[in-house]
């Protein structure tokens, strides 16, 4: 028995051909025909059966396909309007059942990576996860008891929306301020760096006109006090928000992911000193670990959306 | 068919017996021997036994029993421990599963009284819901796709203990500073009465010696300005944590329970305004209601336990 999983992209579909026990076959891409939004899922429809004519599966071996898409996605596989995709009331689950004849789960794509890495990944062997992405923005993924937590609106797990400091000045890409994001984002790293370089005298290799979040870590590693302090701040803001959502959910286990989480293994020291400092003390055991499974996330999530 | 529900506290335990519809049929109460706590469990198997008999039930008639206890309890019906009851861990469902030779389900107590509220209550026609009970402290219980959430260590859902004010100078009684029970539960909306009375000169009905909750609310309702300001600084500290629950959570809808809110629709008035205030805009159409079974709560959702 087999099943697909995809990952649906602003810029491209990622796919994957999994054995039921969760091997994977083959993975590939196609290109996001965004236009309008309405070549999507036909063309996703269209790549899975050239796949099934490829590999000479028999209609009835193929348990179905997952998906995870970049939008707000209820539990029954609605998602109400992705901008980026051209969507809007858009039945993702009838739509594409009914091109494939198959069946089809979908949830939001932060949620199907959080289910990917607990299936496969950094949180293997846990059945209570929340995954925290710390890319351009900061999201999340929610599993408890195995199972995705969607939210009324399908838009639970909103991370990086999370206030933890309610007198900044500066207001967040969603209209408020002092969101997480705002500190513990990739760019919210470059502009904790541009404000301890603003007040800074000690020297430091960081320079303000060339500043990533990676040249932060980097340099911290290298003992670099300046950068060490810019990197502590963050992990005050990270860990304290993680003590607070551990406080509500009592996960087992939070997996760190997105292109911030490549500074590894040190970064976690940073976050896990203050979680351990603002946690409840019923939380204290919770663990904190790298995602390991990288652009492969999702494709492995959304096929356990299927085969769970 | 029938069930019991089964609301254990440290003083007395309640017991209801249902018909599978979710009637009520009968609701009565035992003590709670606490001593040792090796009393309790045969004791609520002892009752359950007699009502049976003096109902002439059949014993296939029986679904199960449903308790909710105050403790934190795994998935599994597993208590680590509870100083109060005098258990260290205990086993309930298999304890009780054996004393009675049948069915029965365990959770926690704040988590069963948020079903029972989503099963005939505040939340009736919701399947994903956060229950705020502010008593002498703060507790929560959350039910996200009709099923409570307990967590890794059945600590899930600990409101009372989200941190809102790093710059808390007092020590929670867990040790840490700034916890949401502080200043949102009876005795922390006393201390904000004490704070905002000792700076004071405005004419206020309080009186620093005689104060409780509800006499803030009561004034709060009789336009006195001092009372009303005190009720605004409770609800912003309650509407600000409950905006960041819904931006991890996005619940359909928060109730309200507890002694505190026995003040009724004004008291929802003071959270809900801080609330649209700081909520994030997928979660702007959370509803907040009030809870409507009381006492009743536990027993409800205990026997909703089985019957779900």
């Amino acid at each position: 028995m087999y099943c697909f999983g995809v990952d649906l992209g602003g810029t491209s579909v990622k796919m994957g051909l999994f054995q039921f026990d969760g091997t994977l076959i083959e993975k590939w891409e196609i290109t996001t025909r965004v236009g309008g939004g309405d070549h999507i899922l036909p063309d996703i429809a269209q790549s899975i059966r050239e796949k099934i004519a490829e590999k000479s599966l028999k209609k009835q071996e193929v348990l179905g396909v997952g998906i995870g898409v970049p939008a707000p996605v209820t539990k029954e596989g609605f998602v109400e309007k992705s901008a980026n995709l051209g969507w809007a009331h858009k039945n993702v689950k009838h739509e594409l059942e009914a091109l494939l004849e198959m069946d089809v789960m979908v949830a939001n794509d932060a949620n199907v990576a959080a289910l990917g890495e607990m299936w496969k990944g950094g949180g293997a062997g846990h059945r209570n996860l929340v995954m925290i992405t710390l890319g351009t923005g900061v999201g999340g993924g929610l599993i408890f008891h195995g199972n995705i937590v969607a939210g009324s609106n399908g838009a639970a797990g909103e991370i990086g929306h999370l206030t933890v400091n309610i007198n900044e000045p500066e207001q967040c890409g969603c209209g408020r301020h002092g969101c997480l994001e705002q500190y513990a984002s990739a760019t919210g790293v470059v502009k904790l760096a541009k404000q301890h370089l603003a007040n800074n005298t000690a020297p430091t290799v960081l320079q303000a006109d060339t500043l990533s979040a990676k040249h932060v870590f980097d340099a911290a590693q290298q003992q670099d006090a300046v950068a060490q302090k810019i990197a502590q701040e963050f992990g005050d803001y990270l860990g304290a928000a993680m003590a607070n959502i551990a406080t509500l959910l009592d996960p087992d286990v939070f997996v760190i992911g997105g292109g911030v989480s490549k500074a590894g293994e040190a970064l976690l020291g940073y976050i896990s000193a203050p979680y351990q400092q603002y946690a409840f003390f019923a939380n204290l055991d919770a663990k904190i670990t790298l995602a390991q499974l990288g652009n492969d996330a999702g494709i492995c999530g959304a096929a356990k959306l299927i085969l769970s």
